[in-house]
């Protein structure tokens, strides 16, 4: 790793100020106590980087619909033939590593929850993009503001869940071009964590961009650096392969531009959208995520970038997408380990299935990934938590079940206490061969914070569970989401600034009519 | 690692030229190509074994019932009070780096099946132990040995499942003080892969040893060695903490003298058999493990041995075991660590699980055990498969969905290919921006062997998968082991060799009464 010298993006001595007086019950994001894991060594992962390389100087990657992308290329210096880039050799990685950050805070409307971007720090959001709900009484249906604002406030009320995500479910009752203002705002009234805005057009961007001027108020500039703090992070896919559209590049501009980070990430099925080799999707990937992030170099020096990578791979009998399986983990290891050797935060993983109820398949293969995502470093875990059926719904249940998960993982990332406490030898000593622990005394002192308690597991014996009703996990998580959303409390939302945000939105509708074309 | 010579444990030539012929479909057992993850440095790992040290001299550990025990004890210089055994700094260490095999080869009646025990190797085997069975047709039932021979054929025709186990379901249906010989016997007649023996009494482990000998005959002499080949592996359990009874330790005498492979396994639920804390139960498992793998060495010089770990972590409110929560899956990182340093085989994991059933909690569970285990670089994984209700049921929809994830594991411990084919370049060169690899040239080559295909996922649509009826992932593995039942073929054995175990048996078992009482 160079010792390259660059800007740590903080929220300001006002928020290290809030932070201070956090209660204790508030772990705003996970800082890792245990390593990474990695699996190729410095051999192949060069040969990655090269390779990577290759195909940005000799293929090229297209900016689609957008002259300005590619006259910022051409004064950069790459080669631009119609809308075709191709970038010479370390271009790309020159620009990330002069100008991106290694880490950056994004901060949230409770300064106790600006969350830490990067390093060696982990950020857990819920699953994103999915125009279906289901749960266990209704089934799957469309999804709708309601559904949407509840999974706010689960994710509200869920400490192992650092973020609001962004487009959680799609409110399909909405109109789609005006359903951005009612997601953003949902998440400003309905929670106090940092969140996600809109990438649908960038007009959307630049909307989400003013209703954060709003609700951070003085504290949208930073007082030490003159520019906006990062307020947002949005999600910027390429259109793999080797692609970016004209919309992803606008909202990126407009995002960039206003110091607010973009995750540039390559959604890829392996198979159909990159070879069908782990190498081979890797490569593909390093390159589309080294020419995005670059790109917002070219149009702000110094815009917080995130690395992002999602790859599933096809099943080769109907051409699904799959998840869980071998493949895509090993990708995620190496990505992880790409993004850490090039110097930018990484986003990745997740609680990721194909099957369509929270069954022993979904739950089988969201611990093949999230446990993958939490032990090779991801930095911003987007679908954390709800995804079903490869991300055209979202689940009550799976959001419960998920979360008891990312708790989990928040335990192990603490890794092992090596104190004297941590070392028991006291209660080795007092116990001795043939007895038990159970009534000793550093076992009444560790009581409550021995080991990590489940929200929905059942440890019951038989007998006891068959008494209860024989309820399978979903059936217990069922009960949980509901229990959660009777007690929810709104944290409280300055009434001047609710109201200036909701004179804005509704002046802003007023503007254009409804419309459910795009 | 210190650069002492032992001798590598062969099955010799024989087995060589036989394993030479060996068809390409067959994987004995795998050799991982990617790092082990460790989650503790050179610091921590040294202060445990400084403490376990500290306990064995200090505390001691007590055999029990066995005065030939003591008496090697004393010889070896230990001072033994009563039966507490407290042994001077080192020795333990001593014991086993100076005599125990680093690993070894375990000889199965296939030759090809032989596998390989420490290393850089893993073998998955079923689950042991249970005295119910379960599945979706009858229930939660009391097993039978038609449930033991039904899970041996499963183990069987499985290629991720490399051993066929041992008591991998209690025949109730059997006496108690007979049902080892049927045990041993499905092992022998309806598989060809290696098998564990009877433990419960060391007469039964003589028993075992006998039908060894006719099973393997002249195979079962080592001609290089002169001793006898290793052909049964046996799960001896410390009785923690820091005990080990007159059974376990009769059964290892048997054993250990007949140069079989003993499992030294403290079976621990944290915050009642050892400390609430992973430091704390890391120090006594290493202990326990050490003083039992020495113990060994003290019966005979050379022994086979493998570090046994069981570690779960108590509920606090109900005092019930829980399964695939991080604090054992920590206790698991550092063992595997620690049996490294101290250079031995190890045992571990598998798919754990406290739910009653095959739903969501039992798959998360059991990857969150299978998952870090595979990591951790466990050696022999007894309980890869079909294990429900804490150890208490079998499954046989839960086997199905387990190997499943033992063939997924296969595949991820391969790691990444890095061949030209693997890393794609010329697919990317040819396809291009914008376009698509499904008919590419290089997926088409790839097709077969591109991704690991799930036997029990659905990965269709919602719309296809309600079509079919909207089973969840249990109802798909029902058919899945109703089919591999109908399809079982056995492996051929030799009728003389069949004749004289069938006579053996009868003859031994004409010699007492049946008993159900111990």
């Amino acid at each position: 790793m160079t010792t390259r010298t660059r800007r740590r993006r903080g929220g300001g001595s006002a928020d290290r100020r809030a932070r201070a007086s956090a209660p204790v019950d508030i772990v705003p994001y996970i800082t890792r106590q245990i390593p990474v894991f990695e699996v190729l060594g410095e051999d192949g992962l060069a040969l990655i980087e090269h390779n990577a390389d290759r195909i940005l100087e000799e293929i090229g990657i297209e900016f689609r619909g957008d002259p300005e992308a590619l006259d910022l290329w051409r004064q950069a210096g790459a080669d631009v033939q119609g809308e075709r880039v191709r970038m010479p050799k370390g271009l790309c990685r020159q620009l990330i590593q002069d100008h991106a950050p290694r880490e950056f805070t994004q901060i949230a409307r409770n300064p106790e929850r600006n969350v830490q971007i990067g390093g060696n720090n982990t950020v857990f959001a819920p699953a994103y993009g999915s125009p279906f709900v289901r749960d266990l009484d209704q089934g799957r249906r469309y999804a709708t503001i309601e559904d949407f604002r509840n999974f706010v406030k689960l994710a509200y009320m869920t400490p192992s869940i650092h973020h609001s995500g962004g487009t959680i479910c799609e409110p399909v009752d909405l109109p789609v071009n005006k359903r951005h203002f009612d997601m953003v705002y949902s998440h400003m009234k309905y929670s106090d964590k940092p969140f996600m805005g809109s990438v649908t057009h960038p007009e959307r961007a630049q909307d989400t961009v003013e209703m954060a001027k709003i609700l951070f108020g003085e504290r949208w500039l930073n007082p030490e650096t003159g520019e906006p703090n990062t307020a947002v992070i949005n999600l910027i896919n390429a259109n793999s392969p080797m692609t970016f559209d004209e919309t992803m590049l606008g909202a990126a501009k407009v995002y960039a531009r206003n110091n607010q980070a973009c995750i540039i990430s390559p959604f890829i099925l392996a198979g159909a959208m990159s070879p069908v080799t782990v190498a081979g999707t890797a490569t593909q990937t390093l390159a589309e995520a080294m020419a995005g992030m670059a790109f917002c170099q070219l149009v702000k020096p110094g815009a917080p970038v995130v690395f992002g990578s999602f790859a599933s791979s096809m099943s080769m009998q109907s051409g699904a997408p799959t998840f869980g399986t071998p493949e895509p983990a090993l990708v995620l290891y190496v990505m992880a380990n790409l993004a850490r050797r090039l110097g930018v935060p990484f986003r990745s993983g997740g609680s990721l299935t194909a099957s369509k109820i929270p069954d022993a398949q979904a739950a089988t293969e969201s611990a093949n990934t999230l446990l993958p995502t939490t032990l090779a470093g991801v930095n911003f875990v987007l679908h954390a938590a709800g995804w079903l059926e490869g991300g055209l719904a979202m689940g009550y249940e799976k959001f419960i079940l998920d979360t008891d998960q990312t708790g989990m993982m928040q335990t192990l990332l603490k890794g092992v206490d090596l104190s004297e406490n941590g070392q028991a030898m006291d209660a080795i000593h007092e116990v001795g061969p043939g007895s038990h622990y159970l009534g000793c005394s550093h076992t009444q002192a560790n009581f409550q914070t021995a080991f990590y308690r489940s929200t929905v597991a059942d440890n019951n014996s038989f007998e006891q569970w068959d008494a209860d009703g024989s309820l399978e996990a979903a059936q217990r998580a069922n009960a949980r989401w509901k229990k959660l959303l009777a007690e929810y409390a709104a944290p409280e939302l300055d009434p001047a600034v609710d109201a200036a945000l909701v004179a804005w939105m509704d002046q802003r509708k007023a503007e254009f009519p409804d419309s459910n074309i795009s």
